[in-house]
């Protein structure tokens, strides 16, 4: 890689303050109100939940993109602002409208995101509060109070920043994110905030954004539930003078920085997964297409089944065959191979001659990287998950009470 | 209802015996072959998984049936013969074969199916002896013997019949049926048999059974895994002198006797979940098609989010107005109703006032009812389910040590 790690979060690019305060919207009196501010305004683009059902920051924050700039990003944690009807939609606006009444901007140019519980009104009195001290807070190593504030069921903040040389010049994108799915399963789930000093226009941006989104946080899972607040927001705002081009080495170490950047978040995320006691990786191959191999992958990271194996360091291939099977892709069980570790556990149709010690030490590990074969083409797709455990089924089963 | 319950199961229909017995594959030493012979040759019908990975005795009986007629079905529980490579078809078809030889027909007039742990092939010599002694043993009641041989994990033998009378003649249908999906989630999965005494040509028969497995075995969820050996067999040996048309009174009146029986088996395999604790009936209304309906119904059906609140007695409503966004049709929620009983608990894009008193003491009941009225249309489904417990994870990481 070309890019190499740097301290500072989302802070770590010139030209951003951040602060985290605890404004009181949970209980426990936790951080739960961050803020991200570019010295000046910044180009932005963002990613957003398909769910239907989506929580009105996720509404008031794409409207307030289509300008295609933002100064500031405001984020809660203890309150989703999901299902909250007509009163939610104003409230993630009057969110924006406080913030940028303190930093002297119009609210449309301030994003929203909101984490925790659904169907409960925002504390409108206390988040009014808490974006007076996070504006006066802010400064250049906030980055960690703010990826302390979106937290949820994480049980540690994940951020992380990268350096890459561009034509002689150094660019640095920063970020940080809370966790997504079975992660973290109340919805509210997954919230990432990009950073960068690199310059780069907002159809530039969000073309960088999907393709390093689809190869990090859209290869991790997590339950199959989709949030209603899944948010991943990137502000870019030029001040290490580095223009990042549609095309060329401008575009392609930039991309290479952001997508090592969210590689390492969504890792982090899988990691910190709810009552998770093995960390999986799902290497596909042989796919038709990428599309294939991912569906494949994603369906045997979100099998029960596949997942309780797991959990019982049973090496079960039966699972994951019918998995695999269940995929709805156009798979033949004759030319797939199946391997945990290097070992191959199944081909030709059925269960391959293994070593059951070797198998099983790999299964009692702590990280398992199982590789499919489907012997059907050269795509490719890594999808990063976890086992279920009892532990998983009591925090989701206790997350109200 | 025009039919009414009778006893015997799948040999409550004249002119079909049943019997099973156990042949040493289970180590447990319970039963684990059943035999179901019709007197003379029955026309036959089934439906099958649609898993690319399906088991061996899948393909054969699929093969076996194109002929339209059978003889006798034999199944085979604590193995489900999949993943066996070209040896399981090989397995497969020779149960059939021994079957067909005992019964002095030929294989291709037997129909197999089998349900357990995959991958391991099967013991044939302890098939053929069980063989030998099921022909032996098969007698009129022997229906509840049978029941019991096709079980794994579920905890009691399902079988039904109903009788109906059609144009002045009594038509009996009688059934069983082993675990499917959450309920039992080892692939291996549901098994179901189905006789009956009326005439029905094959054509007519596979119409008859896909609509009636469409409103039963396929609206019960499970865990969103599918097997790799799910099975519905039919036989109707024609001996009470009934023809069943393909339209008309015959045909409405045995649909109906054959969508009673094959509902209450459903229900069976629901209320028997692998470590659940409720039994959860989703009703989807307002749906523009039933295509809608269901896939609302199932996305809710399946969800962990959902399945764990309701394990832990919470009435989250957000985690159900999130699955039902998260379903990929195109909902709006400003138009969504959700009642929990008969209280309304989410309307107009949010939460509605309602007591929660009555709401909490809906949710620790042992059956709990919901209804999704989406606003959008005429169309309904009713999709059955089970919370997910400790013990359903427990269940799954222990079932091969």
């Amino acid at each position: 890689m070309e890019s190499k790690h740097v301290t500072g979060g989302v802070t770590a690019p010139v030209g951003f303050t951040a602060s985290g305060v605890s404004c009181g919207i949970k209980k426990s009196g936790g951080k739960d109100l961050a803020l991200i501010i570019s010295d000046g305004k910044a180009y932005a683009a963002g990613m957003f939940t398909k769910n239907r059902a989506c929580a009105a920051p996720v509404t008031v924050s794409r409207e307030h993109l289509s300008r295609g700039k933002a100064k500031a990003i405001v984020i809660n944690s203890g309150n989703a602002n999901a299902c909250n009807g007509t009163p939610g939609l104003k409230n993630a606006a009057d969110m924006c409208r406080m913030t940028g009444k303190a930093l002297g901007v119009s609210g449309n140019e301030v994003l929203v995101a909101s984490t925790g519980v659904i169907g409960v009104p925002l504390p409108m009195e206390k988040i009014s509060k808490g974006i007076g001290r996070a504006v006066k807070d802010a400064h250049e190593g906030g980055g960690t109070d703010a990826s302390e504030a979106i937290m949820t069921t994480d049980t540690y903040a994940k951020e992380a920043a990268v350096e890459v040389e561009i034509k002689g010049k150094k660019v640095r994108v920063g970020g940080m994110a809370k966790g997504a799915g079975m992660i973290n399963p109340d919805m509210a789930t997954m919230i990432a905030v990009v950073t960068t000093d690199a310059e780069i226009q907002p159809p530039i941006m969000k073309n960088l954004l999907k393709e390093a989104v689809d190869g990090s946080f859209n290869c991790i899972t997590v339950d199959g539930d989709m949030s209603t607040n899944d948010t991943v927001l990137m502000l870019a705002n030029g001040v290490s003078g580095v223009p990042v081009g549609k095309t060329g080495t401008s575009r392609r170490l930039f991309a290479e920085a952001l997508g090592h950047l969210l590689s390492d978040l969504a890792e982090e995320l899988v990691k910190d997964g709810e009552g998770a006691t093995k960390f999986i990786e799902i290497i596909v191959k042989g796919a038709k297409t990428e599309r294939e191999a991912r569906s494949v992958g994603l369906k045997v990271a979100n099998s029960l089944l596949v997942k309780t194996a797991f959990f019982g360091e049973d090496a079960n291939w039966g699972r994951i065959v019918a998995a695999i099977g269940a995929s709805g892709q156009k798979v033949d069980t004759r030319k797939i191979k199946l391997y945990i570790g290097d070992e191959a556990v199944f081909k030709n149709g059925k269960g391959a001659l293994f070593c059951y010690q070797t198998v099983d030490e790999l299964i009692k590990g702590s990280e398992i990287r199982l590789v499919i074969d489907l012997g059907n083409g050269r795509s490719v797709a890594r999808i990063l998950t976890t086992d279920i455990s009892y532990e998983y089924v009591k925090i989701n089963a206790e997350y109200r009470t």
